[in-house]
């Protein structure tokens, strides 16, 4: 039996992130699981990440602290900026700033410090809600970053980042996720749940899941 | 009188990024001091960048909490984890892992959240411990993603990642700063400090920073 090989897998306790770590198990991986509890508004979120970690196989956990949300400007994390309701044009409110971008940088250092050669993240540029930091570019630029920013990468070897859900639509992500027994019953996607996890149904994540399970033909579990 | 540009600077307590502080100052920028709290060993870092932000006329000054030292793997940031005495070959064990990668990401949310344009970065390639993540390339493949991975970029503008000390000597930056009038007193270098300050004298850092003053010719007010 050879040695599995390690890869540190983001997950923000959404159906994207449960379906990404249920996809690299299959594929052989031991899995990192990594949250970043960075002041969203919604706790939950959290709680709910720490049960897709456990139920899909996660070799460890980690819930790292980093107080980007200090910053403001995204609705969630800031209370004074309501969660726009329905769809919305342009890069929304609840866009976090630069997300993405410190996800997979501390990604990168974990990654590092385990000897892990892949890192797996959820950013989906399909059924999505039009942030910068979903997109093939920006995968594709951060790839060239991790190869000249480590010593892996000094030493010849890459550290490669993996969007599985890229150029997935929600319904084929879903249908993905089934097929390899993901229990979404677990995750959240409302941008403004209540405290006890009910969704809101009228936000553009609500909107877009509850559009998936329908195209996927399936009954989201988590009603 | 014009507004004056924003700008986010990277400053850690130490030489390089006290001067660059002093340089974005000049050059007319309204600065944002912003300091990472990521569990480094020795904490007296983070007083030296309150006093470094304070003295160099930063706007504001945000020491953000970030637990990559959590993961371990560096002597920065792990008790059992050695600082080699003297120069080191290859990459030495005072490498945080993906450090600044993390760094860069955390100011470009914060450059997003305020409208600044710029980031300003200490990075050095010349007299330097020999990090994959000071090199011109990095910076390079930052600035990149940065134009993908942002609100800002998106809309056709530039978030412009400046490391202005990145092909200097340590003694050129040393008589940059002097020039500008940098109390390098406030600053602390050495990697491996007594908790009241007092440096080690032996380590990486502490050495290239007494021959970056002896070269410059000036002596060290730090000592």
């Amino acid at each position: 039996m050879t040695t599995p090989q390690k890869a540190v897998v983001l997950v923000s306790g959404g159906l994207d992130s449960a379906t990404v770590l249920a996809i690299a198990r299959e594929r052989g991986f031991e899995c990192y699981a990594l949250s970043m509890d960075y002041g969203q508004r919604h706790r939950i979120e959290l709680q709910r990440a720490v049960m897709v970690a456990k139920s899909n196989g996660a070799q460890d956990h980690k819930v790292v602290r980093i107080d980007i949300g200090e910053f403001g400007g995204s609705a969630l994390t800031d209370d004074d900026i309501d969660v726009p309701i329905g769809g919305t044009e342009d890069i929304p409110v609840t866009y976090v700033p630069a997300r993405n971008t410190v996800f997979l940088s501390v990604a990168l250092g974990w990654a590092e410090v385990l000897g892990a050669r892949s890192i797996f993240i959820g950013a989906n540029a399909v059924d999505y809600s039009g942030y910068p930091d979903c997109r093939p570019d920006f995968i594709s630029a951060f790839q060239t970053l991790a190869n000249v920013a480590t010593k892996a990468g000094v030493e010849g070897d890459v550290i490669k980042v993996e969007a599985p859900l890229l150029e997935l639509t929600k319904a084929e992500i879903i249908r993905r996720g089934m097929s390899l027994g993901v229990d979404y019953s677990q995750t959240l996607s409302c941008y403004d749940p209540e405290g006890n996890g009910a969704i809101c149904g009228v936000c553009d994540s609500c909107r877009i899941r509850a559009e998936g399970f329908a195209a996927a033909g399936y009954e989201d579990p988590a009603l």
